[in-house]
């Protein structure tokens, strides 16, 4: 794409340049309204050679704009504790809400180049990271996001010269980066990667590419690049096509059909079964931490199968240091203006820690499905998007388990009319459980949806028989050190391995 | 305090205890439910000699709890970003809404006296945190805070028991650091520090000193102060006494008798000033960047003064990496539910960042205070509440500067008419614009209160006069930039250059 592109000389007509460039950044100004009364959210990535002017750039697209409605993010080297989440994590904590701008200062073009030159990620790693960013960008569009992608382009003379315009002032030298000396003396390795990297991601959207060694140009193109995509993003709506996601090989197992609701354990047994898988489970947990295994563990079941007691017993042996309990409800607003992943990605767990989510991003392909809170084509959508999701995690040396905690409707009806009846409880049954639980059958086929299509090697979902609590405490403290022992064995955390 | 504390010895009644710990948890249980009904937030810091136990404690005071009513955060060594915001604001990050429990893994005073004895703090910095820390105290009790403050005690030789243990155990020596080691080779003076500050800060919340030799009596000890003081606050209701603030001399000055609304610039001088004084202005970026001095910038001011434009005036120049606008509109539900100034401390610039806030903290004492969205009370503590939220900023060596954007109800009048007549302008001006309007007369008696009783000399208002928008721009351009030119000079920043 650049390798061959000629930096532009010959001069445009300056007059006509000027006049139209103050009519985009009226129409940009407008475009702020048009968009909110769209609800599309619009992203510019300003990626670029460093002294490329990407700040001075975003500066001059944002001078006329109003600050309630658009927000600047600036990446660059990533400190160190943001290494300790997925990459892509970084990106989607700052996605904007529909009816805003975001302008990023570099993005995941320089994360992943960047990181690859300078050998902090394998090629395999880099080739992940590629079709990550593809997943990345058509799940934005797929949600309502429109992307401009651009990139300013300067030569290496051009490069040098600014280097040392910019050292030779006592002000401005501390701008100047051992990355940027760096830079341009691996101009031709650097041009060849980001050539590649734009080859390899325009799939979704576009890269446009900016003549930065002219200022009035680049802000010229940029401006045509945006107003021209915003403006055909408002006439054409929401994108609506087809789910389009990657395959993964599915399990096809467990099914509700499959659940033998009549297991259950010696009561003698559970105490000293339970206070020996405990003490296991506090060993391990000092393990992961220190081995940096990032631990998720989803809990999804029937109201009243028993989550709440359930999580209890699993993390009484944890230090609270290094686990959260993230209990999720209905979304707020500023989530439902968002990415529908938007609002697990943020709460992901620092590498070493644990995060135990009391219901999930399964909501999307249940009570959303069957309440009707998203359209059918995103709730069909979902179940790609959330094994991309977890395959993100899993790849980065994620611990992904999945419980269905299960009961039959009696054994509900039983524990909803015990809670009915003692004082302390009732306030954990609502209307709105009884209402849920007239809609048993749709349930049960979005459930059984759920296991089918999101049940994958690398993150499996297990079903918890729970009408005996207790078999099912025990259960899961099983199957989570089992995975732990396993993960603490093989100790092969790809992801962060390569990736730090 | 505890310098004189002879750790117990002698067996308690163990089947007594046992039984009283129980029964308390199951109160404590409930108490989540009751602290909801109460909208109360309930703080439990948990501080103590390394090795203590306190991670164990919280882990034990937690297993019953409901997750999703309750928090658990850990500070600790403090990582370096943290360091680039006034201290307390980690504090502040973490607090909790109304109905839930925050328990905390150390607190303010490890903060402090560890810095201290670490000898990052001087001691006049020192005291200066202390009493900081008594201010923020106070402002959590008088916004409805409940705060149990715990310290876990254990004698030197139970410490050296303890890290020896930790030490010969592969899995979990990693838990000794060197901070341990110093701590254990300094015991007795952390003891007199820690018992220096427990004196100093028993003010408003009192010290609860927990047998830390013993598991089973600390966790006695802890649900006993807990649950009693959470008790003892859902009787009493929320704290309704009267404002008890720190004073500040104020300045008597600007008001809006004085302001000279026909002052103007001749317009032939204004480009070439604001050009001018734009330049200056992005030479200081790179210096107050360099020099890491952070910069908050406040706009009040009437609707259609000018407010959006004069941000814009000032921003064009900035580079978008080292500022933010913070737009603030009315508060979300989970703003509602915390301290009133929590939504602003989140919020507050990185050193050597500037944040511009678009209308700000002074809404307390203007729009809610006017439609009755808190209480008289509310409102009148919240001059002191302010004034000592800026003097933390300033102490910590921020620039901060108050605009009030100053114009007459006539011009208001004819702005407004000009919007309504602009079909591009239309969605800035609402019905509610025009109902603020009718009570003029009293929001220039609220304007009229602010400026008077919160206008320090270390954080002065400036009326802006706006009838002529480009006299505003370059006033405010000029007064921006003086001050930062000031600020370079001086160079001492207190909290920063002892902080850091």
């Amino acid at each position: 794409m650049i390798v061959n592109l000629k930096i532009k000389d010959g001069e445009p007509d300056k007059a006509a340049r000027k006049a139209e460039t103050q009519r985009m950044r009226t129409v940009l100004v407008g475009q702020q309204q048009a968009i909110r009364e769209a609800k599309l959210p619009v992203i510019v990535m300003v990626e670029g050679w460093d002294c490329a002017g990407k700040g001075n750039l975003i500066r001059e697209l944002i001078c006329e704009m109003d600050p309630r409605f658009f927000s600047v993010k600036n990446f660059g080297r990533v400190p160190e504790y943001e290494e300790r989440y997925p990459f892509l994590k970084k990106f989607f904590d700052v996605l904007p809400e529909t009816g805003k701008f975001l302008f990023m200062d570099t993005g995941w073009m320089e994360d992943v180049v960047g990181k690859y030159l300078r050998r902090e990620i394998s090629r395999e790693e880099y080739e992940r990271r590629v079709e990550s960013c593809n997943t990345l960008e058509r799940q934005l569009r797929d949600n309502g996001y429109v992307l401009i992608k651009l990139f300013l382009h300067i030569s290496r003379e051009e490069q040098l010269r600014r280097i040392t315009d910019l050292r030779e002032n006592r002000d401005t030298q501390w701008r100047v980066s051992g990355d940027d000396l760096w830079q341009q003396q691996e101009y031709e390795q650097f041009l060849r990667a980001y050539d590649q990297f734009m080859e390899a991601t325009g799939v979704t959207a576009p890269w446009h590419i900016l003549d930065g060694e002219n200022r009035k140009n680049a802000l010229y193109e940029a401006l045509t690049a945006i107003t021209g995509t915003v403006d055909r993003a408002i006439i054409a709506g929401r994108y609506e096509g087809a789910p389009t996601g990657r395959q993964f090989p599915l399990l096809g197992y467990p099914s509700q059909k499959d659940a033998d609701l009549t297991a259950t354990i010696d009561p003698d047994k559970y105490d000293k079964k339970l206070k020996q898988l405990q003490e296991k489970l506090a060993r391990l947990h000092n393990q992961i931490y220190r081995k940096k295994i990032p631990v998720v563990i989803c809990y999804e079941g029937w109201d009243a199968a028993g989550k709440g007691g359930n999580i209890r017993r699993l993390t009484y042996p944890l230090d609270p240091r290094g686990f959260d309990v993230i209990p999720i409800a209905s979304p707020t607003p500023g989530e439902k203006a968002r990415h529908f992943l938007w609002r697990f990605w943020t709460k992901l767990p620092r590498s070493g820690h644990i995060a135990i989510f009391d219901r999930t991003w399964y909501g999307r392909v249940m009570v959303e499905r069957i309440e009707g809170f998203c359209s059918e084509n995103d709730w069909k959508r979902a179940y790609g998007e959330i094994n991309e999701f977890e395959k993100e995690l899993t790849d980065w040396g994620t611990v992904v388990l999945k419980f269905w905690i299960h009961i039959d409707p009696d054994t509900q009806l039983e524990r909803f009319e015990a809670r009915q009846n003692t004082p302390e409880k009732q306030w954990k049954i609502t209307d709105e459980d009884w209402r849920n639980r007239d809609k048993w059958p749709q349930y049960e086929q979005a459930v059984e949806d759920m296991l089918q299509k999101t049940s994958t090697e690398y993150a499996p979902w297990y079903i918890i028989e729970s009408v005996d609590k207790k078999y099912a405490r025990i259960r899961t403290l099983q199957i989570v050190t089992d995975a732990l022992e396993r993960a603490v064995e093989e100790n092969v955390v790809r992801g962060m391995k390569s990736g730090r």
